[in-house]
């Protein structure tokens, strides 16, 4: 069984222009492009299984990352649930000429494992043992239960 | 004074190989990224100002979208603050050979516009015109203050 | 049966610097790419057939559009022949700090339908209904007859 | 003064997934960006000096090319005249595992040089010295005189 | 003072169709690519200063690397001399689905930092603490002295 | 039999802002990106089968090539060996407004092909003629037995 630390990831990757507007700032799609492929490594190694993107978490841009500088992220898996996981994502700048970090944003995805019938498949569950890792479960846990609650309440508000 | 539809943004593109993973579905980081880019020639069509992404609301990603299939994007500016806005962005597949679309994500982004010294700086108001304007500029009202009450939440619980 | 309507895109982007020469402007080849997908988009939703791109017109740049505005692109069916249709794409530059639009190319492709042999095959046909699509139906196979035309001419002066 | 074998450019480039649609066909609009650049490539080394894609005379894609195999494009200048300079581009698809080349498409690029006030500069002139250099400038003149008699025509059309 | 560990990168990618050849293996160019970049992440880290390539050692590609799969680099500096440093990259391949990681190259790479003249400028020192750290720096120091006996050498076979 | 001169292969590019670093200079990633592909066209129109690159030797970036410049490749075969074979790149920068052409980089590659079985398969022969291929032949053989006697003494330190 294994344990959030055998998934953690961490990607880093120079801001090309290409990545940003005129500005010269990181456009926040780039942003979240690197977030979904960082927290879809840690999910695969936690569950060494084809998955697919099922949502996002709230997720805000607090600091702009400029062209030059190092986008830097960190990703574990935070839970497991039936045929889901919540990944958590890290996001730093990093300022190539003096080392200065600044958390950019903290992201929560949840990743749906799809068996060989392309539906959902029961995901290996995850080891718990410090009492941080619990804490970020049981977090992941009350984040779960809020989702599902605010799309009963979309869908309610729908019909 | 513009009304949301002056920021009204169609997008198409078909799904390239490079943007799907090995079952052949379109990754979730490739559909933010889309997502953003959409978003933000609304905004920009509303405020004619530099601008940043500053949050992404709840996403979900409800259905696969396949290489080779549409993915088509629409959006357009729900409510304008003191220097920000919401912009909505419904995401749908198209099939290449049936026409088939489906709904497959519905975003909420906000973007801040950016002045001259690089700070916030006041968005042009939004003439709201239509009984439909008037309901999503208050649904984009209310979630604009879930936001910010979840951020105090966050802050609280980081203390 | 389809109208041209029907078919009707619309595609949207940010130039990019990779999309630039050193003097700033989208580099011609850039505008050429953009302007066939948005054509086989329109020709595929005719369609809904696989299509490959068989001929552009004479295509001109009237204007540059400029690293940071964005390049708006429109495409629809003008009218379809046995086995191919023609596709008419408008280019235009939208300024984003002002929303100046100016119109940059018109072209006019032709798309041949591929059966599930790997040869040509029957285009659905054509739904014409205004005046403005009658008239635009007449243009398209007038183009086609010169298209025809200036190739035996060009046949002939190889022999 | 050159002569056009001075501006002789040859590019080549495996066809790579990215650029091909379902069938596995190398898509128009990526044959047209790489006939773009290798022409500005081949009027660069004339010119030596700025210069912007004008016009592309009426192209045809004969033939498909398949990822995985190359594609080869030889490109120089055919005619210079006040501003401007024609370009001939010859592309050619060549199978990997046979080396059997087929023509695929001939273009026809003007090119216009662009002096310090961004605005058309005049180019230098071209050294003529063979019989087929003669035939090919002579040729370029006939096909701007189409051109120019074409875009009077469309104009007259409009008024 | 930095050690070797300060300037530790570690990135990860998933492979994606347009980084692989028809066999469905890597490109070596897009592994070399990547070593680059990770080398060029790790050189930053150590000096703070901007940097260029200035050489890399014989490489090997032991193993070859799918589409789907991921590839893991892990960069830091070994040694650092006058105006340059020499950083070593480990790439490994994983597989997705076992988390089977191989080794696939060794990468010695040579940077030189650049002073605001556009001239190389001197690298700070490295703190070597550990064995193994000694032992690295000494195996970098007779490494440079065997390029620079290559270089003389092929020198003198031009000569 | 084919002789060095039917594999050769030239190649050009528009160094774009997204292949350079803040300095306005060519990654070294991106060069070597192209080197290999330059590399795999001229063994691929040798051999005519799939083929991997097995190993690259030292490789020195000699002057920086600039953005908005043009970066020139030339590739053939120098020799060949029971199933792999060596290629010599060679690597120019030319000055997109002087035509000044400087000397990059000088590299040499070893292709290993591949059967149906996955396995690497016999080399067809190359055809030398001239003297200066039969001094660029040996001088590969040479380059090999040194790479042949750097592996063994890597193994054996590692042992």
């Amino acid at each position: 069984m294994k344990s959030p630390s055998d998934s953690l990831t961490e990607m880093v990757q120079f801001v090309l222009p290409n990545d940003a507007n005129p500005l010269g700032f990181m456009l926040g799609g780039s942003v979240m492009h690197l977030i979904d492929i960082a927290g879809a490594v840690a999910a695969s190694r936690h569950a060494r299984m084809p998955l697919v993107t099922a949502a996002v978490d709230d997720l805000q841009f607090l600091h702009p990352i400029r062209v030059g500088d190092l986008i830097v992220l960190r990703a574990w898996v935070n839970a497991t649930f039936t045929t889901s996981m919540e990944v958590e994502v890290e996001v730093q700048s990093e300022e190539t000429l003096t080392g200065r970090r600044t958390l950019t944003s903290r992201a929560y995805l949840t990743f749906v494992t799809v068996g060989p019938d392309g539906r959902p498949a029961p995901v290996p569950p995850l080891r718990i043992e410090t009492e941080e890792e619990r804490q970020r479960a049981e977090a992941a846990r009350l984040r779960r239960a809020a989702r599902l609650a605010r799309r009963k309440a979309e869908a309610g508000s729908v019909s």
